[in-house]
């Protein structure tokens, strides 16, 4: 998009907040039900700003704009709004405002902020509001979105919704529903209104394609002690789906009518409603139906679905087998045609692992837009390549590709950083490190008191050791058949959920110096039980994907025998688990790419 | 104490507690100050259950008896307890009450719970009456330890006050006085009312000897902004601290006036107050007074006094020093005599540290009990030897000596443990991956967003690795010129407190295997600004004492190459900084235990 383009999107958002009288207008990364990967429909963050990436906020003001972005799009941020009139807001630099605060400073006394009631969250909405009260300031809600953008605006997604079956997900809808009601009974609640995706997938077993590469179907879920009602567009739910629902005690509704059912709703319920992820429109019309007594509570629904079952956990483990396979492939054809001096560039990358992902049985879809970056381009997190703007892959450096796909039984997630050719010591150095970092928080033993971000200084200690660190958390959760990050628990300087057996984490430090390189080795690992003793229960990691990290750009004598011990270890199970489902040809090319290697 | 003697005396107060209509009594460590180390005056809880070590609480009931202890006295309370009714309550351990929940199963509806007002915390009471709350029980303060522990009870301390001089303080008491009010101002109150002694005596610069080894005053503190009332016996101020206080706009009162004197302030304003460290008489005496508007805070003064100024920083290396003459003193006459075949015992121990410490420039007394403990005594981790009770030195496996020492400038904490002939592979191992330990918090750098909770798991990881823990903080704050345990900051794995430059810390890793061998190294470190960079500003620690750690029970191969750089390196320090102060013969042997070591 070019920077005029935002500049007059900006203007007339602009004049249309000032004509409903609003002193500024906040456009958050939002759709209704507090998704991290919206529909396209609901791309306003990024139609008003050009700003591709994820986690932001714009906000309008009558003298200016900005645009707040989190470490990992600070680089790619800065590209795209060179030129427009939005100014970057660095999320967590110091001295940086937030979001509440910029707002609070840009109204004066008794002003209204506008926004979108129904792709802002309940939570985003509240502490807003508290920042304003002391000028008192209101919130204004509007649907200015709605109204600018309409030309060659994508409709609301209306893909087939289906059920993935007890065979994979290993409870039945009906019987999640009864530990759901378990769960709000101990909670002191009767009911709970769902509002997130991921959660209601998990519930119900519900699968669709409304979100690129996330398997989800935008609805909505009441859950009461006799019933529960899935607000969906009906048309779309296959007569399967509709039939295992029904058996599941589940009633449909119409997607257009949740607003108006709930607010009719007469039969008196406590329902718990997680004000960080109901909008903010749907949790006013449940506090205004006098039936209905609304607890604020975290959704029970991410901590359920954050332990993996058993069943789960098994399918996850086979599905990154197979996942495996198609890395080993694609890295094999990349190093052959590389070697061949066949021009190929980060496009390319894609066009290849696609080739061999979508070979793979049970494959559906890439869970997210493959990252493949070359040399610089690797620098920004979650760079992507275009038709328009994308590298050449040269014999030297590095090339970093993420990427993943959902199949039937798993979700994957992994990120490896090939060496293209000559290498710098400073990137020898830096890839060392990034894979100490990797080995010692994949190895790590501890106590079951400890949180994401007591666990992740490990990771982190020895890049600072160097007076390095990464802009971004060292790892999160992947659902199953589902969204790639998922919360509760995660590995980052902030979280303070505690590791249980079953949890699925990304073990993902990098090094990113902007402009020069970008490293980054990521595995997902599983949380295990390792031992009872005298000193308590330890628990540890095992890694969940076996793919080949390489081993060329080491700088000998930088890690330690236990570090060492773990990559060769690894790499004898990379071979293991892999080699019965390669070729020869194939069988050879991995066992150099497994050996062992010394101090 | 016989444990007929224990059993006599709980069955007295249990007699007494049901005359004064009380189902249960609570005797918690304390003193009217919430001292971590008490006046003798104040041992009713040792007094009635033989148990000597810290930081517990006795409840006895009409039919039972517990008494808590935390991970550092399981073994000794067990040994100590045997034969008596008490039962011992191990702190933290699973399915173990706190005191809160035991009192409350306890009681049944209507119950009362009696307790000491002046040496129960106001916080402690709280917690207490929470917990009794759903069975409307209530708290009775009475006196039952004073009525019952009369005959040879030690009399209040009253030792000479004094005064540091600012030359060591680094500000004056008017000055710290100043500071005081700046962060009493910004947390919305014009008053406080100082409880606990350590922090006292930091904004008064007051010293005494009231308590062993701790050089405080028993004194409480009421801050106005025009002036400050020190409330002591007067008698034992000397005419200079009289005269130094009076100048920097600090009065007198009597020490048991305060209650008194409290009611009947009438000049109004609003006092922070933290109930954590008020007691609970005290917190009544002055929410009861209607010129008053208490307010709940933590004190400010802990984190005022935690961060040292440079002046006491300078001392305190200086002093260091000088104790690390001493330690190398020690260790040197200890090899000798245990060469010689000489008898020692644990109790030799103290004999000659106390020669060589008192002989140092300054030195004012030891900073707490030495702990001098033979083999499997040092599994218990405040383990004291007696005359009655003491271990014989053999030349084989570990002595364990944790001792410090307060000198004018300065106090002290360090352990070592000293391999004395031979050692079986475990011990070996053990104090390898002790030290393993003690090296990777020591050469620890971070972004200065960690705290201590955050820093623990770095120390434990090594530990953690072979399944092994220690069932204690790895460290803790030193007072400057006083208690040698203090907060706000520690490492362990709760404590959320930030680490900021100027920041002491202890580094004590240990393993205790009870029964068979205890092993602690301990290091005090300062923490210290390292780089500000793109990524943030890095902190680090560096070692405030210089002794030599004994290299010879090191496992080959097991340190990693940073780790034995890290050694190499600070006994390389070691030698530079205690050689010029040490005779020939004393530098040569220094010389060998500084030696180089290899992989």
């Amino acid at each position: 998009m070019s920077m005029n383009t935002v500049n007059e999107r900006v203007a007339a958002l602009r004049a249309a907040m000032e004509a409903q009288g609003c002193a500024a207008y906040i456009i958050p990364t939002g759709d209704p039900h507090s998704s991290e990967y919206l529909p396209t429909h609901y791309n306003s963050r990024e139609y008003f700003s050009g700003f591709t990436g994820e986690n932001s906020n714009l906000v309008v003001t009558r003298t200016g704009s900005a645009l707040w972005a989190d470490g990992r799009f600070f680089v790619q941020a800065e590209k795209q709004l060179a030129g427009t009139e939005i100014e970057l807001e660095k999320m967590g630099e110091p001295g940086v405002p937030t979001v509440e605060e910029y707002c609070a400073a840009a109204l004066n006394e008794g002003e209204a902020l506008g926004l979108c009631g129904f792709t802002a969250s309940c939570g985003l909405v509240r502490s807003l509001q508290k920042a304003l009260d002391a000028k008192h300031c209101t919130i204004k809600t509007l649907h200015l979105e709605d109204e600018l953008w309409t030309e060659g605006r994508p409709a609301l997604p209306a893909t087939p919704a289906w059920i993935l079956s007890k065979e994979y997900a290993g409870f039945s809808p009906a019987e999640k529903l009864g530990q759901l009601r378990a769960k709000l009974k101990e909670l002191g609640c009767t009911a709970q209104f769902v509002g997130k995706l991921d959660n209601l997938a998990w519930l119900l077993n519900l699968r669709a394609m409304d979100i690129h590469c996330t398997p989800y179907a935008m609805a909505f879920c009441y859950v009461t002690p006799d019933k529960a009602t899935l607000f969906i567009n009906t048309a779309r739910v296959t007569p399967e789906a509709a039939a295992e629902l029904k058996k599941n005690g589940v009633e449909l509704a119409e997607y257009d009518d949740v607003v108006k059912y709930m607010a009719s709703v007469t039969e008196p319920q406590t329902v718990l409603v997680d004000p960080a992820s109901v909008n903010f429109e749907i949790y006013n019309t449940l506090e205004q139906n006098a039936a209905l007594t609304v607890k604020d509570e975290a959704d029970p629904l991410l901590p359920m679905k954050g332990i993996k079952n058993e069943v789960e956990l098994a399918h996850t483990r086979e599905a990154h087998i197979r996942d495996g396979v198609a890395m080993v492939r694609f890295e094999k054809e990349l190093e052959e045609r590389m070697a061949a001096g066949e021009e190929l560039t980060e496009l390319t990358v894609d066009e290849i692992l696609h080739k061999y992902r979508s070979a793979q049985d049970k494959f559906l879809v890439e869970s997210f837009n493959t990252i493949a970056a070359y040399g610089p381009n690797a620098a920004m997190m979650h760079y992507h390549a275009t038709e328009a703007d994308h590298a050449k892959l040269e014999p030297k450096g590095f090339l970093l590709v993420d990427s993943g796909a959902t199949y039937m039984d798993g979700t994957t997630d992994i990120t490896r950083t090939y060496p293209l050719g000559e290498l710098t010591e400073d990137e020898r150095l830096f890839y060392t490190w990034t894979l100490q970092c990797h080995i010692d928080i994949a190895k790590a033993v501890w106590l079951n008191y400890c949180d994401g971000h007591m666990l992740d200084t490990i990771a982190r200690e020895p890049l600072w050791q160097h007076l390095i660190n990464y802009r971004c958390g060292t790892g999160h959760s992947v659902s199953f058949v589902g969204n790639v990050h998922e919360g509760p628990h995660a590995l980052n300087g902030r979280n303070t959920v505690v590791f249980k057996p079953g949890m699925i984490i990304t073990d993902e430090p990098g090094v990113y110096e902007g402009g020069v390189v970008g490293i980054r080795i990521e595995n997902e690992l599983e949380c295990i039980h390792k031992e009872t003793n005298q000193y308590g229960e330890f628990l540890a990691f095992q890694p969940v994907m076996y793919v080949p990290i390489d081993t060329s750009p080491i700088v000998p004598g930088v890690l330690t025998k236990d570090e060492l011990a773990w990559l060769n270890n690894y790499h004898r199970q990379v071979f293991e688990k892999l080699a019965p489902r390669l070729n020869d040809e194939e069988r050879d090319w991995l066992a150099k790419k497994c050996a062992a290697i010394g101090a």
